[in-house]
C-alpha cells in the first residue's frame, strides 16, 4: 500500500586496501536501497512530491469542498480522490485530475490514500462510515454527536486496531478545539467554571427543523449568545446560568403562499429541545431576501474558563478561547487537514486505533520539525 | 528509587483435580505480588496515598510559592520537598511536616520526588540547574528567553536521557499556553497572520531595569496593549504593526530623596531595548502609594490569529487566545503542575529527553482517564 522510494547512496571514504590495488586509499561506493519508509524516516526531506499526504475525501458536500480548498493551503498534502454516493461521473470537483469514486467501490480503491477525510453528517453516515472505513484506511472525521461520542469510538477503535490504522474522531472546532481548550483550561484551574458559548452563527440542525415545519418554504436559524451573561462571566462573576439566560436564537422564515405564519411562529417558539428554552425571534422574509442577506454560514463563539488560585482562592483569572468565523465549514475541514497530517505521521511512529484532539500533541499538526517549532514559535 | 506495591490476589475457580480430593471442584487460589508497577499499570485505581504524583519544588521565590499553592488544588499530587540555596533551617513554608533541603545537598535525596519544579529564573538559575537536574530527575521548568531555548532544549534533552529521565521545558503561559495557541492557529489557518500582545500586567524585568536607575528607590512597570491596534486585528483587517503601535509601557517610579526626576524621567524614556522604541509615561509617587496600590502581580495577553480560507482567500476567521490574570506567578505555577503529571506519566512510559508543550497531547495534563474525558469534555 505504501510508495516504494528508491535510494542512491555515494559515499567517499578511506580504504587501506584500495591503495594497494589503486595507489589511492579513497574511494567512492554507490548503493542502491528500496524501501517502503520514506526519506524523513532517513532524515532526508525529499523531494515535495515524495513526501506530499495524500489525502481522500469521502462525500463531496459543504464540509467536502472545504476540505479540497484546505488541502490547497497546506503544500506538504494533495487531494488523492473523492468518494460519493452519488453518481462520480456526475460530481464536478475544483481540482484538476483527481478521480472520482462510487463509495460503493472503496475497497477497490485501498491504495489511493494516505488518510481520508470523512465529510459526511454525524445523524446517519459517521456511524455506519466511522468503523466500516477505519479498518481500510488511515481516517478523520467530524463526529459531533456529543451524547455518542463514547460508542462510537468504541466502535471506531477496534475497526482500527483492526487495520492497523490511525482514525481521529471528533476534529473541529466543537467538539475539536473548543473540548481541547475546555480540558486546558480545566487541567490549568482545578478550582473554576467553564462556560462555552455559541455564536453568533447559523445553526444548520436548528435551521432543518424549521423546514420541516408545514407551511415552511425555507429558513435560516442564528444563535446568539447572550452579551449580558458573556460580560458577567468575563468579569470573574462566576454565575450560574440557564439555557435561557445563556442564548437567544433569531429565526428568519420564507412562508408558503398563503401559509398562517402566527401558526408557524407559534409551532418554531414551543419545539422542545430546538425551541422552546429559549427566547426565540422569529422574522417571516421572503426568498429573495433570505439568498441575499443569509446565505451565508457564519459561526463562532468562545469557552471561558473562569478559575482562583490561592491560599484561599483570592486570586482570579479569566482564561478564553473564541472564535468569530466567516464559514464554519471552511474552518472546521482546515482543522480536519490539520488533523489528517497528524494521523499521518502517527501511523508512519506504528500508532493504530482510535484518537481524539485529546490524544495529538500539538507539534503533529505542525509541518515543521521540532527544531523549527522551538527555534520560531515557543 | 521507586515505591514497592503489595498486591494480593484472591482467585475462585474450578479444579477436577480439587474434585477428588475435597469433593468439591470450586478452589480459592491466593497470591502475593511485590511489585514497582503502580496499581493503574494493572487496571486498578489504588488509594489516594498510593497513587499521588510526590512534587519537588526548586527555588522558593513567588514561582515556588505558587508552586505549593497549586500543588493543594491537585488532589493527585503532593508536596515532597523543597529545595533551596539558603539555609533550610530559616525557611518557613506553607505546608506543614514537607522538608526543607539545602539545594547542594539534592544528590543525596534522588528518591524524595518523581517530578521537580524548577521555579529559579531563566537569566542565571535555569541555564545551570536545568541540565544538572534533569540527569537526577523528572522535571518542569519555565526557562523563558525565547532565544536561546534551542540551546537549553538541547542542554536538557542530553541529561534528561543520560537519566533516563523526561524534562518538559519553557512552560508557563508564553512560551506556553501562548505558544501552543500560535501553534493550532497557524496550522489551522497555514494562511494568515499572528499577532501577541501582552497585559495589561506588571513586568518584572523592566521594573527591575528602572530601578536600577541612579536615584531610584523602587518601581513598578506595566505593559499595556495599545486599544485600536487589538481592535483592528480583531476586526480582521491584519494591520502591520510596530513595536510602538502595538504597546505603551507606563512606570510606577519612587525617587531618592533629591533625585532629579526629570533626568530619571529620560533615562528611562531612552533606554535602549527597553523603553526607546515605545511610547512610555512616568509618574513619580511615593512608598506608600506604590505598595498600596501597586503591590499585585497582575498580567495578561492575547493571541491572535487571522487567516484566510476559501478558493481566493475571501473568507476571513479570527482565532483568539486571551488570559486576564490576577497573579502571573500563581497562573504559570498552576501550568507547572499540570506539566509534572504529564511529566510523571510519560516517564511510566519509558519516555525520556526533553520536552516542549509542543511535544505533550492535552490528555497528558488531566487526572482523568480517557474515557472519562471523551464522556464529559469533548
Amino acid at each position: 500500500m505504501d510508495t516504494l522510494y528508491i535510494y542512491l547512496y555515494s559515499v567517499f571514504f578511506e580504504n587501506k586496501f584500495a591503495k594497494t590495488l589503486f595507489k589511492s586509499c579513497k574511494m567512492w561506493y554507490n548503493f542502491i536501497m528500496i524501501s517502503a519508509l520514506p526519506p524523513t524516516t532517513f532524515g532526508l526531506k525529499g523531494n515535495d512530491k515524495m513526501s506530499k499526504i495524500r489525502i481522500g475525501i469521502v462525500g463531496y458536500g459543504n464540509l467536502g469542498r472545504g476540505t479540497e480548498l484546505a488541502i490547497r493551503q497546506n503544500p506538504d498534502t494533495e487531494l488523492a480522490c473523492v468518494f460519493t454516493r452519488r453518481d462520480p461521473s456526475s460530481l464536478k470537483i475544483m481540482t484538476e485530475n483527481v478521480p472520482v469514486y462510487s463509495l460503493d467501490d472503496i475497497r477497490n480503491h485501498r491504495d489511493c490514500a494516505d488518510v481520508l477525510i470523512l465529510c459526511g453528517g454525524s445523524a446517519s453516515d459517521l456511524p455506519v462510515q466511522g468503523p466500516q472505513l477505519a479498518e481500510l484506511f488511515c481516517t478523520v472525521d467530524s463526529f459531533d454527536t456529543h451524547a455518542k461520542i463514547p460508542q462510537y469510538f468504541a466502535a471506531v477503535d477496534e475497526s482500527a486496531k483492526k487495520g492497523g490504522n490511525v482514525s481521529i474522531i471528533s476534529v473541529g472546532w466543537d467538539p475539536g478545539m473548543f473540548s481541547v481548550s475546555r480540558l486546558y483550561g480545566s487541567c490549568i484551574l482545578p478550582d473554576g467554571k467553564d462556560y462555552t458559548f455559541w455564536g453568533k452563527g447559523v445553526s444548520q440542525g436548528h435551521s432543518d427543523a424549521i423546514r420541516r415545519i408545514d407551511g415552511v418554504a425555507d429558513a435560516k436559524q442564528y444563535t446568539i449568545p447572550v452579551q449580558e451573561a458573556v460580560d458577567a462571566v468575563r468579569n470573574g462573576s462566576d454565575p450560574e446560568l440557564s439555557t435561557r439566560q445563556k442564548h437567544t436564537r433569531e429565526c428568519f422564515v420564507v412562508a408558503k403562499e398563503g401559509a398562517d405564519t402566527a401558526k408557524i411562529e407559534s409551532e418554531i417558539k414551543n419545539m422542545p429541545n430546538y425551541f422552546a428554552d429559549y427566547d426565540t425571534t422569529v422574522h417571516f422574509i421572503s426568498q429573495e431576501e433570505l439568498d441575499r442577506d443569509h446565505s451565508g454560514i457564519p459561526h463562532g463563539g468562545f469557552v471561558i474558563r473562569s478559575g482562583k488560585t490561592g491560599l484561599n482562592g483570592e486570586t482570579s483569572h479569566i482564561v478564553e478561547y473564541s472564535l468569530k468565523l466567516g464559514s464554519n465549514p471552511e474552518f472546521t475541514s482546515s482543522i480536519l487537514v490539520a488533523y489528517a497530517r497528524a494521523a499521518y505521521r502517527l501511523h508512519k511512529e506504528g500508532a493504530a486505533g482510535a484518537k481524539t484532539v485529546f490524544d495529538i500533541a500539538p507539534a503533529y499538526l505542525s509541518p515543521k520539525s521540532g527544531d523549527e517549532l522551538r527555534a520560531s514559535m515557543l
